[in-house]
Formats: C-alpha cells, sequence, structure tokens
C-alpha cells in the first residue's frame, strides 16, 4: 500500500529539496517520493502530459506537497489548474510557504487545499496537517531489519 | 502490511490502556492494536498458548509495548522469556514504565528491549524510539477519507 501511495514534492529550491527528502529518509517514511521544480512540471505529473504520458490519471499521487513560490507557474495556479479538474480534484494538495501567514493558511483552504505549512517542513508539523485531514499512519519493519 | 502488523500493548490498568488507544486512534495508526493484561498472559499471546493456542508462531507481533509493573508476571521477566526462546527472541519489545530512570533503559537495552519510554505514551517519544530502532512508517489515506 505504501509503494503506491506516492507523495510528489513541487519545489525549484534544490537546498530545499534535499531538506525534504532528509526529512523523510531521517523519520523513515515508507513511500515512494517523486520530486517535481515548478507548476507546469507539476501539471504534467498530475495530468499524465509530457514527460509523464506514461503516467495514468487512474493512479494518482497520495498527497501533493506544493510550494507556493514556483517557477513558469506558481502554486496557487497550480493548485486551481487541480482543484477544477473532477479527474485531480480529489489529490490532497499540501502547500508549502516560505512564511505562511494567516492569510496564506485560509486562501489555501479557500482554494481546497489541505492547508499551509512553513518552510523548512518538520515531520511533527507535516504530520499533524496530515492527520487532521484524515490520513492514516502504519508503522511497518524495515525489511533490512 | 499494516494490518498483518500487530501491535501488543501489555498493560492491567485499564485507564492506561484507553489512553494508549486514544493514543493510536488521535495519531490515526493503521495497525491493528491486541490488548493484554498482564504478563502471563502476554507470554500466552507471544506463544500462542492457553486462549492463544489459535494464534501461530509463524505470525509474531511487529511491536510488544511492555509495563514493567504487571500482575502475575512482571515486566523484566516476561521480556527475559521472550529473549531467551530462539523463536520469538526477535520481537522487538519497547519497555513502559511510569517514571523511566536512567537504570531502567540501561537494564531494558542490556535484556534485549528497543529501549523504555515514560508513560503516559506520548505518539512522538514512541515514533522517536521505533525509528530509532529502524522502523519504518507509511502515510496511507484512510479507506473512508
Amino acid at each position: 500500500m505504501a509503494e503506491k501511495f506516492e507523495i510528489v514534492v513541487v519545489d525549484d529550491y534544490q537546498s530545499d529539496v534535499q531538506l525534504v527528502l532528509r526529512m523523510f529518509k531521517r523519520n523513515r517514511i515508507a513511500n515512494k517520493i517523486h520530486v517535481v521544480h515548478d507548476g507546469v512540471e507539476a501539471l504534467d505529473f498530475v495530468f499524465c502530459r509530457g514527460a509523464y504520458s506514461n503516467r495514468s490519471l487512474i493512479n494518482p499521487p497520495g498527497v501533493i506537497l506544493l510550494d507556493i513560490r514556483l517557477p513558469k507557474l506558481d502554486g496557487w495556479e497550480t493548485l486551481r489548474q487541480i482543484k477544477s479538474d473532477p479527474r485531480t480534484r480529489n489529490i490532497p494538495v499540501l502547500m508549502i510557504s516560505g512564511l505562511s501567514s494567516a492569510d496564506e493558511q485560509e486562501k489555501a483552504r479557500q482554494m481546497g487545499a489541505l492547508g499551509c505549512i512553513e518552510k523548512p517542513i518538520r515531520f511533527e508539523q507535516l504530520r499533524e496537517a496530515l492527520v487532521a485531514s484524515g490520513f492514516v499512519w502504519s508503522i511497518v519493519v524495515h525489511p533490512e531489519s
């Protein structure tokens, strides 16, 4: 189940991406993580277009961590397009902000995202945002141990 | 995978058991939880004896949360018996203490447990103890959402 539940990270800053990947690794998250770097690539991934035409809309990502400030297409417009298509509307999206304000929280929720959390993403903060949205965690033994 | 990875809670205080169950529920842990109330019952469960003779040693619990102060057989003796049988030695056990001391931590590790954490068990504390021992988490969408 964890293998099929893919987490998509949308961020253009390589150092921030590394922080997120390290955070997942340190907390031994079993899910597959896929990184894309701008809003256009995020939409290509979600809608299975361009470089991602081999993907299928039948297997949507389990959750998208979507940075607000992105090249080409910003996080808000990317979110709007995901939420305005019935095929992708139900994909859970969590907005990521350099400095999250109450306004951004409110805007994120109104636009259909789960919420908005600040960089650098702490595991506990991510977990709380997801648990509040109805996500379930499971504890599994690492195959190597 | 989460369904097969059973968590066993060994505690005789009903209010403490309720706290643990609520903690798991609040954090939306997907694993099956099994509660037993004393050291003898814990060993019956682990060794598939008595009331648990329908269980099989082929399906050991994924992790045991073992209270130190227990009726009939205390946590230390229960741990010793689990760790001295090659069939059950590899089951991860985390000791639970009313007031954990450095001595108990040390004793727990020397006897083959993952460590010792204090009551009331906080999710974050449990997660850290398990992650440090090589456990992996996965995020899954609740079937109802």
